[in-house]
């Protein structure tokens, strides 16, 4: 994309109710909007960015064998009666409205109930389980506070999957495999080292959750962790039972500031029960369907990032989640940029091209706050020592390339 | 896609209170669930060819030049009350909830406010226009009856562009070049020479707007055409003085019933003074912006193609609407299906392959009513007589060919 063709223009100042370094940076280099606290729109860079995230996880969850579909966002006050979650007093983030007859109708802050009540048209026989299914969708809470940027939104995407299964055989094996694929999409998107599968506050059926938690200063958490034993515990669960249960003494563990950027919940069969979920078994029984529920934050993700590599230039983000690859900068080459431009784009390479006729400062200042990877630079000065100048985000080296070398550099990055 | 992986199950019937037909075919082909009247989810199926129907608008807006991005369903009331939009005596679709604090929330009916007001923060000089920027967002809309399925939601896709110009000419060329832009998207729909460029009710600043009609019995929209001029007039604005200046006379009009696919709108400067969207033009003067909208239904469409393609077996979907291009299916040839399934997926073919242990009979009747356009049966008699059998879904004919031959026509018409 040639940067003549962006909108967005960088800015020095983010609006000055905005707290959170996350939203303040990708305010500033264009990547989001603020509508108002809790609710950013993405502009081009900022969908492209989420939609990167979306496609790891969503190849992660093909893998896995699930299904994309997606629910609605409009919900029927009945449902949610049936399992006694309308009511403001049990579920408080609700955001409600009225159809013209008057019925109350709510919006999605869960899918769980529509979800499992959905299955009643597909699933009558053991045959026909397990079944996985999962959404990116856009889910409103009515937060009381919204003030960590796109890490607590009134208005975010989550990616949210569902299991239903026949019995906690069939449930532990999908349960566990996920806990695998979830593990998978943190080390793609360059946080696996620093995201702890954490022992975390259980339902009705279970004991404990599982929570991914990822280190993080802005997070709203807090756990202990035991690197060597790789044990982590949310404050909310950390007592002697829980101490004993996992064999860890208290201090032996470290207490680090987290973000929670996935969770995985097992329902047993209470939610298949408290739905009417049943199917008939090899044994022609009616018995409940088991369920599990496996979110992942994906515009929270985005701000975690951003939060976590961030530096005082601006976003760093990892290849692969950046809306481009390449930054091609221009100084008064626009001829031989373009040349370069057409190269990279021809083999799929997404190259941001600075073709605008401004001064060489401030398109490396703006270069630096949108935080692509790798820069290019095109000008008299690198075609007379013999190429471009190539420098990544992250690092402060600068290297002098011939251009056939950084087309082989940056082709082979790419697969 | 293996079939034995997809969750849903053909229905023999539609739910009693499903009046409209597309919603019908598709609940029972297992593309949509009906969530409430005018809510429906996409299911597996119906996600598929959503997003395929996207992606065919979604080139056709990037070859424009525009850019994606995506704006907060949630919406203020100060913004919408500022262009005298947020009473529900003016506007009566406002879905409208209250945040913890008591301020009061819309959510998106439409985006023309928010959308320009956001430009305010990246547009100040000429040079910054013309912008042009589309998303695909969710709109929620309180429809007093929702009777004609995924035709007319409470909760619907729309595919939504905005344009941001200096002055009329610049306003005109891209308003000009979104007609032959749309006319491309409804060609490849299939849709082409039944889709209508119509006069319709203009707004405050044009006399005129355009819809682009599709014929279609279940629309809710009837218009008059003289096919041989190709002017098309919608039946709100026909009157003399419609007539005469368009130079047409009634008696040559033909009464077609159609359904709304498309509109194209022109604020002029408008809705830019009204939100205070002004420019420094070339001379320093503060100016407002000229802007247009262009809304393409999504989710409308789908249920048009359906309506218009179908036949008493179920759905009949145009190549590359469908949510595969072929459906595979084994007749006692598990193995050699299984052989075939993965030569068309590795050239990138998108294939259902019905490996379920069910009676032919159920899997051809399934077939008809998912209505994916290539069926391709392997079973000991195709095999004998030299290869797969072929049929297309709109036609009768049954054709025995080579798999080699087979492999090649259907990679010639993918590409």
């Amino acid at each position: 994309m040639k940067q003549s063709q962006l909108f967005t223009k960088t800015q020095k100042f983010a609006p000055k109710d905005e707290k959170s370094k996350n939203a303040q940076l990708l305010i500033r280099a264009g990547y989001i909007h603020k509508e108002m606290a809790g609710a950013y729109s993405l502009l081009p860079l900022g969908i492209r960015a989420v939609e990167n995230i979306k496609q790891i996880v969503r190849e992660e969850m093909n893998t896995m064998g699930a299904s994309e579909l997606i629910m609605t966002g409009i919900q029927r006050k009945e449902l949610w009666d049936s399992t006694g979650r309308w009511d403001d007093s049990v579920v408080d983030v609700w955001f409600k409205s009225e159809l013209k007859n008057g019925s109350e109708v709510g919006f999605g802050w869960s899918h769980e109930e529509p979800i499992g009540d959905m299955m009643k048209s597909h699933i009558t026989s053991f045959r026909d389980l397990p079944i996985h299914v999962y959404q990116f969708q856009t889910k409103l809470r009515n937060e009381m506070r919204a003030k960590s940027g796109i890490m607590r939104g009134r208005e975010f995407v989550m990616k949210d999957m569902y299991s239903f299964s026949r019995n906690q055989d069939q449930h532990d094996r999908f349960y566990n495999n996920c806990i695998e694929a979830y593990k998978r999409v943190f080390d793609r998107l360059g946080v696996g080292d620093d995201t702890f599968v954490t022992f975390a506050a259980g339902g009705a059926f279970t004991e404990f959750s599982h929570e991914f938690q990822t280190v993080c200063e802005a997070g709203e958490d807090v756990i202990y962790i035991n690197r060597e034993k790789n044990i982590a515990i949310n404050e909310e669960v950390l007592n002697d039972k829980t101490l004993e249960s996992l064999g860890v003494a208290r201090e032996d563990l470290e207490e680090v500031r987290t973000a929670e950027t996935g969770n995985i919940f097992n329902f047993g069969t209470e939610k298949g029960e408290s739905l009417g979920l049943y199917y008939t078994d090899d044994q022609g029984d009616k018995v409940p369907v088991w369920m599990g529920s496996y979110g992942i934050g994906i515009t929270r993700l985005l701000g975690v990032l951003v939060e976590k590599f961030a530096d005082e230039k601006g976003v760093v983000l990892p290849h692969g989640v950046a809306p481009f690859a390449v930054h091609l900068i221009s100084i008064g080459q626009d001829r031989k940029a373009q040349e370069i431009y057409g190269a990279l784009t021809k083999t799929g390479v997404d190259v941001l091209f600075d073709d605008r006729d401004i001064r060489p400062g401030e398109k490396f200042a703006d270069s630096d706050l949108i935080g692509i990877p790798t820069r290019v630079v095109v000008s008299e000065k690198s075609l007379a020592t013999g190429g471009v100048e190539v420098k990544k985000r992250t690092q402060e080296e600068v290297r002098v390339m011939p251009l056939d070398e950084f087309y082989e550099e940056i082709n082979n990055h790419q697969g």
